[in-house]
């Protein structure tokens, strides 16, 4: 699972049937600081994250896994809200 | 899924049989803020999407299920069209 | 799938059995402008090409798909020649 | 398999129903010369790993296998401890 | 499949159960004129390769596939050997 934050919603209209109902979230990917790394993607919701939130997400095949609807072909998903990050990088 | 752009097609003749009949676009991957990042690659169509449109798409294992035939073996396919982006960046 | 060009063979004569017969080719990932990204990685011919070709691969399971033996364990796979690639980049 | 070191923990409440119980890590991945290369990201702990520690691990479906409930969608887990690694880059 | 060259090797006590026994060596990945291009990881032997052996691996589900045990949760194994590589870049 990787760091990210909840930063807006996309509106689809068009788009293959089993999406449809689906929330699509756009999420930031962040360094273990918290800062911006990468580009954002296109996550579905799965516990009702909202913009501003730490979260860690899967991009995988086995994201569709924690939807209703097991087979939906979701390739990114919000898997848990981070609470609290220890970091100890002691050598 | 990540946000991409349709910027062109692909024409081939010599191919894999089950790539008989499947619609290649060229798709060019964006970020949020809608510029170019990383190299454009190929798609199969799904939602009959055009040149310039904004999409977001799926490069994985999953993208053949929105096909007809879902056991196709293509891994990278348009889900939907983008209506809105909303970006929301306050820390 | 990614385009690429086939740039040259790999003889191998120790390997796991199931690679055995199979046509080892050499190919270069492009972007679209057809320029070089990234590095040469070793992909099975599936369609007869031939070194200076432009086609369109995959690198994932699916690869594996497309051969006789479609559990043949190959991770990259050239599925067709590129006949015209049409880019409108038009905003 | 990647080589990396365990660097905190993640503490998360609200997550998906499987991931009930799990142990969060922050893994720092690291190149073979023991640097750091790349972003810390979450793994699950399968085998009592510590802060500090020098460790392998998956970043796929396939990590998912080695926890109790193999199919618990988890894309990241620790397999091992390094207790050594020997290194001859000789041409 | 990939190119690279094993140099060296991972000693590990403590582990993942399906693990025993296998010989895990330290795998440097090159770009097609033998030059380094990211960093050294971890794979599964499966061919009896030996340090300085150029070799084409995969990192993938598919990995595991070529072991005794199909179903070990390997996501890095060597292939085969490279006898020869034939490289022709003509445009």
């Amino acid at each position: 699972m990787k760091l990210g934050k909840v930063i807006g919603r996309v509106i689809s209209t068009r788009k293959i049937a089993s999406f449809e109902g689906l929330k699509l979230l756009l999420v930031q990917p962040l360094d273990e600081n918290r800062n911006p790394s990468g580009d954002a993607f296109v996550a579905a919701d799965t516990i009702q994250s909202g913009v501003g939130e730490l979260i860690y997400y899967e991009t995988s095949k086995e994201a569709g896994r924690v939807l209703v609807n097991t087979m939906n072909p979701v390739d990114a998903a919000i898997m848990g809200i981070v609470d609290e990050l220890y970091i100890d990088k002691r050598p």
